[in-house]
């Protein structure tokens, strides 16, 4: 057995903590078959990297290196090393002389613009532009730093040492000379240095990087920064993160942050920090998400709402927090093996990750609205748009954080399908895949989600009895296990396995209705139609002839149920009276006395036919 | 009868068009007696002037007049112009040497500003300045002029021509000059010079004031201003006003804007412009408003939402654009006399104007949510609060544009009352005054709206007969005049009256619980309890110790009425189960057999006891 031997970095994992109770498998231990999340994942390498790279030459963010006169938002440089680690996890993946000589060249762009003492930024000290780290609340110097590392951490972790991972270490090694303890006693505005700089010391075993992590992780909240119109919280500088009790402020940096301070906990063995933040965790889980698993109710900050403050229409919830929301969980996931970590992780999979690229890979949502009122107009292919919320998916955005982590998610998203650990393997995510552990090799087959049947083929195994470890989702209440019912949560399958046993485990997969917590005021009175983990929507374009996607009444007594392309329901169709003033109105809705059947499409399919509006919750008749 | 005759400057009028169904009656004709907007117009000229001025010192946008290093966004310096239009309206109001002596002072800074060419704004075109008119979309330059205008406008409104009045007249010209039919082809980001040119016009009588607000209300709407982030709907620079079917965007922009349209129109006689704000009105009073009046549903760009987007939680309803929204329907209500407009100038006086300031007048709500989920904290007194939407009222604002807006707003306020025609005078508004017209002279004795009982004393007339005209609101469905049923809309009592002769209309003021049209999916479920003209809302320093606001429901068949502070409801308590994912929770909520009376309180009152949750929808029972 050598599933507990010290991480080889040669594997690729995207995450690869010292510590925990689960170990992270790289990406050439577990690898993506012909399904759901491949086809993804083809796209991105075939079409989303090309297109990418078009963008950041043509809107110049790329030419910036090269001392071409400024373009782009303060953080653009960090769409360059948010494109460079995509690369390099695909490049780890599957090696390609092409693809390598575009990482390359991009490489010795973004090395010939540092500076001879490590400092790396387009946007500051050089003639006619601000002095370096004069703005440490809007600058976001630190954050390009940590998308900087993570690249080099992804370059290290799947081919070793290279100009990049110098480039990185010199940055890293500069801005400890400028923000350690006897120096400038600040943060970054935009957490992200954070887990970098963890992970860096992962891949150096250089301690010095883990005390500036755990540095910034413990100055933040102390109100370090300026106040701002958002207030502090919009940084997380208004409670230091061991003392708070939820997620709060900007869902990118909140996500962001904790998953470094997770990174810090696990590596000094700070449990209170642990807690801390599993705590933030489990009550925003309770209380801030969507059911899409989507966070940020609020577009003026891209921000976490008050409690249940969680409105369909005027939902954020952002790629890169889905993204940044799938980093935390997964590490939270590793530390400490509980399920509902991966429950979350699969939901916002399939409902945000899954839902902002278009099929071709070239166009994206930036927000991910659950309620779309108007028809939209399709963004112009050549055109920079200049606003996050567009209501079809654009190809770039004047802030276009989300495509480059799209692509870094997918190039990497084998690695959050499986764990291992002293006992066994455990598979957290059903996908089409090879899972090769030491001596343990799997096949799992499923064409999940559309089916719940997923197949787990011992293709190679030690004689020794080992445990399978299965994850039934938490909405899986009528999953089965080689026939027998299982109740969700981890099942735990210890056996001597012979080379050719599968077991198949049945996650029940059909349509069901769920209904809110009563304190969720936007969505009273409405129901929301699931199946397995996908959230379904009701889309204009399916829905007959002048009848509006708002005009539907959800009826919730007639039956439910698979029909071609999606799940069928029955609507009542109402008329509101119209009325000069929208209260008090006496006479009541008109409400058809006939259902009409209508068939809901998976959300991450939607906007994908043209305009339409959309709803995902449904009021009930 | 002179009540037809040429408007006569110095009765001072806030709006005077030359023509319209109605002609509005000047400070000097209408004045306050006793009662609930007296003492609030009282409180701003004892505290709230007082209050300003020091705050204009102390952050530095009076000095910036002075040559000071400029403080203050852009736009600062119209808070000196809205606060010398609260000293005009005041000083016309009842005169006072030393209130006289305070505003010649703020005069001579202001006009020693001015340059030679007329340019007057102290954030551009000085040394180390940005140019003069480089910033179209964001500079408020003509926003600036805008209110200088209007100050000046009521200046030669309640004097005549003074120091104030030559500096706005060359300022207008200066602006003219260069945005005329041969200068800059675009607009200002901020609409407001449109009124202030016609009323400018109306004051002087020079045409070309006129044809150049009609000049800038035609360019706005063919994209003369750049793209941004939030849209050109923000500035409405993405419809022509002729073309719009609904106000959007920003909406104290929009309704300045159709402020400005409407007097264009009226003086231009152009009634397809009349027509078309007309239209956008109706259709936003439908579908884009608060129960409270109030206006705006985005906090990102202090915007309208789409049509039936108004949550409670996340409610903008800026102070200013309350204003905006009086200011508006006021000229409507001028040109076509209809009552509904008197209506929403009703609601939004009692439910957003009277909400903002503190009973002293010396704090401000800026936003005017309709849902406090958390308690707030208490801003301090001596700093600027940096974001609008503060949880309990400030003292100022890092943009501060609603106490000089409320303060001009209360000193001319006594001017919405009562308009005349050529048959005689029409009350709109119910408040204790004293109402004189030419050879007419009326008393009206109220405590409305504690009471619905208001008495209309006849203390002068002339001999002929003539109409004195009544609004009954839209709500006040049981309404009697001397006892006899009279029904919602105008009532014209064509009499000839003797001295003395009094007629008294009963509004039976009683509480009423009022619906939500179904398309508001915010507060499906809800209802709100009105009484009279006043939205009532629950406060949690009203509740049982730990029942949170956010936990009752309300029982819509128990008797619902007046009790000592407020209106008594009948409320269940409920225990939503805790849970660790807000959706498909199995078990239900915990409601409490027995209901609890709780006593709501008008919302315009509401956090004057301290920090408070509070809601103006209840979820029914």
């Amino acid at each position: 057995m050598t599933i507990n031997e010290v991480i080889d970095q040669r594997l690729g994992a995207p995450v690869a903590p010292s510590h925990g109770k689960l170990r992270p498998l790289g990406l050439r231990e577990v690898t993506l078959r012909p399904g759901f999340w491949q086809r993804r994942q083809d796209v991105n390498r075939a079409n989303s990297l090309a297109h990418i790279e078009h963008w950041l030459e043509k809107a110049g963010w790329l030419p910036n290196f090269d001392g071409a006169p400024r373009r782009g938002r303060e953080f653009s440089d960090s769409e360059i090393y948010k494109f460079l680690e995509a690369l390099a996890w695909e490049l780890g993946r599957r090696p390609d002389p092409a693809l390598e000589a575009r990482y390359q060249a991009v490489v010795a762009r973004v090395a010939a613009a540092q500076e001879p003492d490590g400092y790396l930024n387009t946007n500051f000290g050089r003639p006619g532009q601000q002095p370096r780290y004069s703005d440490l609340e809007w600058g976001h110097e630190l954050y390009c730093y940590g998308h900087l590392i993570q690249a080099a951490v992804a370059r290290a972790r799947t081919y070793g040492t290279d100009r990049l991972v110098e480039v990185a270490i010199r940055a890293a090694d500069h801005l400890c000379d400028v923000f350690g303890p006897d120096g400038i006693a600040s943060v970054c505005g935009h957490a992200e240095i954070e887990p970098a700089l963890v992970e860096l010391y992962r891949v150096t075993g250089n301690d010095r990087y883990l005390q500036q992590a755990r540095l910034f992780v413990e100055r933040r909240g102390n109100q370090v920064l300026d106040d701002i119109e958002f207030g502090r919280s919009y940084f997380q500088d208004d409670v230091p993160v061991k003392s708070a009790s939820v997620f709060r402020g900007h869902a990118v940096r909140a996500m962001y942050l904790a998953s470094g301070a997770v990174d810090v906990a696990v590596e000094t063995g700070d449990d209170a920090l642990l807690d801390a933040v599993t705590r933030q965790w489990r009550n925003t889980v309770a209380r801030r998400i969507y059911i899409t698993g989507g966070i940020g109710s609020r577009h003026q900050d891209e921000a976490f709402g008050e409690d249940f403050v969680l409105p369909p229409d005027r939902a954020y919830s952002e790629t890169c927090a889905g993204v940044g929301s799938v980093m935390l969980a997964w590490r939270l996931l590793l530390a400490q093996g509980d399920p509902a970590y991966a429950d979350l992780i699969e939901r916002t999979l399939f409902n945000v990750i899954a839902t902002s690229p278009s099929d071709d890979g070239t166009r994206f949502f930036y927000t991910n609205t659950l309620h779309q009122r108007v028809l939209g107009t399709e963004p112009p292919a050549d055109q920079l748009v200049p606003r996050a919320a567009s209501t079809l998916r654009a190809p770039w955005f004047s802030v276009s954080c989300c495509p480059t982590n799209l692509a870094r998610t997918f190039a990497g998203l084998a690695a959050y399908i499986a764990t291992c650990d002293d006992s066994g393997v455990q598979i957290h995510q059903y996908a089409a895949s090879t899972i090769r552990v030491g001596e343990i090799a799997l096949e799992v087959d499923t064409d999940y989600p559309a089916s719940g049947r997923v197949a787990v083929t011992i293709t190679e195994s030690p004689a020794e009895p080992w445990t399978l470890t299965l994850r039934v989702p938490h909405w899986a209440t009528e999953a089965t296990l080689d026939g027998a019912p299982v109740s969700p949560g981890l099942l735990h399958l210890r056996r001597r396995f012979t080379p050719g046993d599968t077991v198949v485990l049945d996650l029940a997969v059909r349509p069901r209705l769920t209904a809110p917590d009563s304190r969720i005021d936007s969505v009273r009175g409405c129901a929301v139609v699931e199946r397995g983990p996908v959230v379904y929507c009701a889309e204009s374009v399916d829905l007959p002839p002048g009848v509006a996607v708002d005009a539907l009444r959800l009826d919730a007594r007639a039956e439910i149920g698979d029909v071609a392309g999606g799940v069928g329901v029955t609507c009542r169709i109402v008329e509101p009276p119209e009325s000069p003033w929208p209260y008090g109105t006496e006479s009541p809705d008109v409400i058809a006395a006939e259902g009409v059947p209508v068939t809901l499409r998976p959300y991450h399919d939607w906007a994908s036919r043209g305009p339409s509006t959309m709803r995902v919750w449904l009021p009930l008749a």
